[in-house]
């Protein structure tokens, strides 16, 4: 099982961003927690601030690109499904939405993730372009949040 | 550890209701499910078409309610967290959400769980409020979302 | 052929209240009326001013819900249809109109029917939830709108 | 008892139009239908695509405007009612409805009648201009609509 | 000078239609009586329930469009301004806004002119669609408005 | 003199629930000290948690429905007037607002009262359904605003 | 005849403010035109700067106020009528719409008047919250507006 | 104790000013009647249809601005409270809140008073901007309710 | 093939109507254009001030209508598809896009085309009512677009 | 170099008005600050609770009212430049925004300046209705920005 | 003649994307497909998914930023048209909007195309934020339209 | 003191740019000029037309993020604070808000600073997403606006 953990914008800060709202583990962390926890699932981790590249990391799930040498790595088969944390492009970004339906499409599905309660903040917060096209979302639980991700895709994968 | 599992309206007619949109499999399965996955945890579980009664069902988590001699079950602790799935009440009950409010206060989260993912529905099921006084909220992943819900619980309040 | 006739809140004050808006006939006269202009059809009538009951008297139509002995009526097939006046649950029922789609689901089709027209008062009575799942409306004749409602089910459903 | 039908715009294709939402059974159909149904009504049809027609259709149910030799009928009484189908103006006529409310005025009822349950469709359908100003409505049971629509006029009337 | 005095729809019934909100007298008078307070000036009256019509009255003005034989009148001038009444149009018609907008552009000016204060009765009734592009509006004067604006266009003309 | 006074959902915690924003009095303490400050006033007092059951209250204030043995009131005249502090339904209730319209027709005011200021909270909580039928509204002073209700209804009732 | 022309907000500039919208006429131009074209009428004429004086020479229009020495104007009876220009009040004061009101309610019409088109200008100036309690509008013809007024109140009340 | 009643625009009128919404007593009535009624506090009655004015009759409340010598009055402590009926201002005037607002900010607390249930009226009147930074509001009950805001004031600052 | 090109409202003033939005070149100059571009093509061309022609004009091209003596000419097949330039209907019509839909739904396609570029010009233009249940649009090329509009159908119907 | 410095309403408090939101610097020594900064610069400073005399401060700029005698100054050339305070009137005064117009379009240019940073508080102080005829706009850093405001219309206008 | 093709987000996936909405055409196929159709125009294609590289791409149009050594092409004109499809960033990018703006303002027209019918789509897909700064739009016609579009811009700019 | 000055999307072109909205300097003399006024400063500039990288560009003034090689500049402290023109992306993006945010909570200010006033612009620009978590505003001084900020940051943060 292979599953792709896309974040997004704002979130390479993780643990010194506003830890209050966002919790104090590092982003490393929190993917080094994944892979201790789920031994046996192949993570794809990719992080990144621009919209446009967060677009081509969920392309990439399908396996249908070339991989460029800086990368190395080998990636043949289309990913199980995508954890995504689109960090604050869920409210803006048309362009994610209609990548995560290109590849639903394709029967890749995708966790929506958010680490606070997107619905305990600013009204603007409240609407996520993505969620409508998404498998399902979680959210409000730190960074435990992907794991109950991972559990999400193993059961429905299954 | 004790959790209250609270289900909204129409949620009784699991398994016959639309199973396209909210799965095959009865409510008494699912709460039988929950036993059997989390033995360790004491379950309260609750359904009621009746607004009201949610409410009731939500303040009786705070072991402040003197119990009915016709419930019979013995609850002198308040609940560790409540799983709540108030069906349609999702989108229109104050009524809940000051319920929820109420026992946030006290240090009593709720999860707010949901079979499909209302985002990805009509457009009136956007909105939740009950999610705002919510500690998170998980979605979309059907009756497996329960079993999420208790691991979210499990991992915050430890 | 049985119908059932589910009035909603503030409907059992038929005849007393506001009479210029709702008529000065009885809930009583007007079940009365209907069973003896349509013989033949076996009506089962209910009324309750709880969203909650009348979400569970629009899923006892479909036969599925064993019959509680208080009642002591003997339902063992679903109703060919069910006329329903929601009355102010019309504009706030996300839950009746769940019902109602469930049962629409299995092919009992509900028409929805109000005394007076909704179209005429209130903005805010100008949106019905429920009638989007609804086979059809009628309103604005007066108790003669439930007569209209028996015959369009008498029609369709033959 | 003279009851003036007045069809609107659109409404002449109907059994070639889209007959999985307007059914198909055509318009002279329906017509002939009505009459054979209620033989002591005297009916009046009248079919139009243009707006303005239909409001001119609507104020010579007063008996007030003087025939044109082309149409050579004979009609000195105002109509007991009429019964109104505006097809698309629905959503759009202020005219149309101005002129339902001046002879609604003089006490001439008028029923709004929709083939299709406009409650169901697309957003813009859900507003009528038109009805605020009717007796009732009757939608969504095809062309029995009419049927219907004729007895509660007859009702109503008597 | 000459005057196109243009009334839209629903307006050949004053007199008889809800004389409380349009007054008593007829279309016929109002014309008779604008001619003989204003014996200098040529009027065009034309009255028409169709909006299409009301587009082709307002380019006629213009002078451009050859006369048919059935009008029999010699206009070969422009209009010095048009005085309209759109009656219901006023709210829903972008098509009559185009035309008076066209005539503008070639400097003949339109007043609006309103029996009743449309800004006293329904909310919809509040906003002219046709008003920013006319010259002016007067309103809520019944017939005597017709008169004000004649004297508004021999002012603003002269 | 007799007066109805009805609490709605979540209102049997008071004391215990949210005291900054509720108040630290229990509803008992508030009941009894109406009674006690105003002994010549004949009190009923009524909670529930159930919008229909609050509707019944509502309507039981006009004396026109039976009593059930296991109330064992004896209640034949109508209320002077009702003090209802609807809760949560304040701002999702219809049927409430129906049921004070319904016995303000027949001459039973009704006084709307919060204990805290519900224009400084949530957006949601600004409006009220239900105050539009009432005769007034008192809130933002806690318990004692349920004085001041009585105090008005005694003044305007004499 | 009595009329009072009462001058808003801004409006005490004219001829220098922005003349290619308001003209070149002064404030006392306007009026010593009115009284000369008018020399039957008496003309009270008032500006201000200040909403709540325009809301004073509002009220004093029914003569119920005592006049001050420094006004040394004799007024014993209600004005005729008032021509009322609010100015950019006309959008923003509710004050002004209720003494309208107010002298509405004992026979004292109010006519608007505008020396521009307020349709064909920013969006904010197309809704006029005085409007509605006036007798009617006259807008777009510059200062010939009040000669329109005032022929319209000399017509409406004879 | 010291209590500040501050009448806000068209007030003075009251008593003449449409009695049947406002009442048929005068504002001189309405103080002396609180005089009586509570012959040991003393009042600062205020009144003034310039919204400026009312900012500063309330910021004087707060004793630090110095007495003109046309007022004559003394006064060196702070209001133990404001009672406020801004009249039309309550839905216009941000500038009055920011007043209200600023005197709070020190513990002087303000009741906003209404005679009529603005609830109960045009939807304009439905939103209050001062309420929010009011204590609390009393509407609906005439006159009496300055009596009733006296209370509240004297309850909550003893 | 078979191309219908329908001009909707103030269409036939094209050369004389603000030419510096609409372009200089008459109605008959752009179809004769059309037919001379494209020799191979049999054009219906049709243009209609009244929304109710269109809509028959719509219809015609279903072959389904017969044809009046007065037009003469000979269509038995249906259109290979039509281009509808609706004018102003464009933001108000529901009726043309219901026979758009209609005639959509027996696989005749339109193409909608403007002149201008709807989307640059007053903000009600950028709404298209008919627009989505065409096959696409080309605006903003002037007479040329219907070149376009012509070699898109040609494209997509071979 | 002369500048005119506007104070609008509440704003005379200043240093005992809500500290921690606007400062602690009173009124005066704000203008006797930018003084003291800018010796070269003749400042006319101006503060008013009252929206008509504010409109007025801001004519006067022009030059063109004539002084009263109680005001003593001698102002013969018009302001170089103004800044303007509006206080709360920022939100609701549309005659400010016409007064601001109305010197724009004589060249003198107006600097909207806050003390707080008004897009960071309430929903409702986001909106200014005077920034879209302003200059420019300077807000968030308390009384320092009337100093970069200076320093702004000196660049400019230079 | 030179013209640049931008295509936007997710479009580099064409062929594999949804292929029901976008078609089977890979963009290469729609490039070279492009070339060969118009030999004689000069075409410069680029697609990226990160909004800024577009913006950028459009600026280049102009002729005027230096061409960096990796891209080896020669580019000395500006290009005679623009060709524009930005995908979703349609919808959310004002950037883009802004650089076309900027181009249009030195005479580079730029022509909208979608492959789908966007109005036929979501709700969101409605508005382009970007349309009303090109000359034209182009929909619904899958990758025939770049063809169309070259051809109006061939016709356009000759 | 260290500053850093970020310019965004479409702000490389100025000069070239629609140089009647945003002036006729280019970029790099404004940044030139800024460190000539203020000689003392430490400036770091940055332009970015990637949303991406203006929020990475945002958290480098944290100092926490390791400098790439070919960037060679040596930043070891936070920022004093920020000045951020954000351009078009002031309107749609919640990213840079977020950044801003991040670094605000560490107690580095950032001023918006734009060219031109965009509150007289599009009805879009008028909202900033990113105001609201910025210490001030300063807009429409052209170049000099930039100086201003500078002044800001200095008096703020001394």
């Amino acid at each position: 099982m292979t599953i792709s953990v896309i974040h997004g914008v704002n979130l390479s800060h993780l643990g010194q961003r506003e830890p209050e709202i966002y919790g104090s583990e590092t982003l490393e962390n929190i993917n080094r927690g994944l892979q201790s926890t789920f031994p046996d699932v192949t993570f794809h981790f990719f992080q990144s601030d621009i919209e446009g590249e967060l677009v081509q990391a969920i392309w990439k799930c399908r396996g249908l690109i070339h991989q460029t040498p800086t990368e190395g790595r080998d990636k043949t088969r289309p990913s199980t499904g995508i954890i995504l944390n689109p960090g604050a492009f869920t409210h803006t970004s048309v362009a994610i939405r209609d990548a995560v339906a290109g590849v639903a499409a394709i029967k890749i599905p995708t966790v929506e993730v958010h680490l606070s309660n997107t619905q305990a903040r600013e009204p603007f917060r409240r609407e996520s372009l993505i969620a409508p096209v998404c498998l399902g979302q979680i959210q409000g639980f730190g960074a435990h949040g992907y794991h109950l991700a991972v559990q999400a895709l193993l059961k429905i994968t299954n």
